[in-house]
């Protein structure tokens, strides 16, 4: 294989075209317990008029940390039942929508993450993502079962990983808290180290897009022991979401001021 | 309870604000074999300068039926593996998308679905939908359970149901093609009688964005059998989706001169 071949169509295009220092991030945040460590890191503001349609629940966070324009995005909550709008559905929708309307340089996917023991995975680590895929998409029709998957590398940053100094691994996406016998089967096949409910909706948003996105996952509760995830989860979230802020915050320290190619 | 509290907002809202004619309608369908019929049904043409972003696969078929602009919006195939989008987040995508470009008055998700024995269903009916559901999104915390179910029910048309004279039942949707006995539950729980991939999906973005939507979805396999569903499904597509554009002619005909709250 030619040293050409690996290199992404998003990271060619992007290469040819934006060789400007990368100034405008959207984060995606799932829940707003999530949202708001990161909002307070960067001092950013929510939004009083909203760019986005009337009657849409999705709240935007927004101000400029240092040199580039962060803006963060949350799916809000469900005006019924003030749950927040986790998921496959209201993630792909807002990423689609912070595309259009806010035309981002770079995506940044970053939220709580269930964690594989028997892949290594412990409580608090923090993940950069290398692959994503689905795990609650089956199809037993020929094709539409790898479509299903949507397995996808996401885009590549050698020298943020390097800066970083974070565990590196799969992420597989499905739309419940817990996993099924099914859903696990599809979880090992993706090789997957972490599981949340989002990434792998917002990877193919942003590569239909050609925006390119990275995914940051701290592990609050691991999938594959005896505990109780979801006590697990409710304990571990204050902590996590706060190493998570940092993390966000150390990442856009090495992003300002560069190029998408020296990432 | 006083007759008013049966009214739903959407139709307040429409009743107040649009004592127009429907003028335009959007049709969400899946699916190339269930779109094709109807296009030609209708007699539309594909679109050669897109409203939509670059890069986005969806294909929008559009004309005039006797009186209202018809539009067809079809998530069309995975760029890489040549597979309908079939799914939630696509059809998610594809109705918000369609919402902000088209501005329809009413939107259509018409398409295949599976049908339980147990309920009534037989291969070749077609539904009208009164409510819909997920039965893939799982969440063990108090009120993420009921977000994740995310019943509601549809646009009401009993006019409209009084004329194409077909059944009616509940809609659960997932991002399946097969039902696990998790699912099951669910789809137990939601009372369906029909179970497809996109509906509610639909459903929620047309909430949101306080459009009217009705489904119409017809049985090309049984799912609470012994046959193999997916030989089923292959066998009943083209008789089905024909079946299901004569419905979508009847439904047409009707809506057409007629304000929303005389449907």
């Amino acid at each position: 294989m030619a040293p050409e071949d690996n290199i992404t169509v998003v990271e060619k295009t992007e290469r040819s075209q934006k060789e400007t220092p990368t100034s405008n991030v959207v984060f995606i945040i799932a829940m707003e317990d999530e949202a708001l460590p990161v909002v307070n890191q960067f001092q950013l503001t929510e939004d009083t008029d909203s760019p986005f349609p009337k009657g849409v629940p999705w709240i935007r966070y927004h101000g400029i940390y240092k040199d580039p324009q962060i803006n963060i995005m949350w799916p809000g909550k469900d005006m019924v039942l003030g749950s927040n709008n986790v998921g496959t559905v209201p993630a792909a929708l807002v990423t689609y929508a912070s595309i259009q309307v806010l035309k981002p340089d770079l995506i940044i996917n970053l939220g709580t993450a269930g964690g594989l023991k028997v892949k290594g995975a412990c409580i608090g680590d923090v993940f950069v993502i290398s692959d994503v895929a689905f795990h609650h998409r089956r199809n037993p029709l020929p094709i539409r079962d790898q479509y299903g998957i949507g397995a996808r590398k996401t885009f590549p940053t050698p020298n943020l990983l390097k800066q970083l100094d974070l565990k590196i691994g799969k992420l597989s996406t499905g739309d419940s808290f817990d996993m099924s016998p099914e859903d696990e089967a599809f979880v090992m096949a993706n090789d997957a180290t972490v599981i949340d409910m989002e990434g792998a909706a917002v990877a193919h948003v942003a590569d239909l897009l050609s925006v390119p996105a990275i995914f940051l996952k701290a592990v609050t509760n691991i999938v594959d022991d005896s505990k109780q995830s979801v006590e697990e989860f409710l304990q571990n979230v204050p902590a996590v979401t706060a190493a998570l802020s940092q993390v966000a915050t150390r990442a856009v320290d090495f992003i300002k001021g560069k190029c998408l190619s020296e990432l």
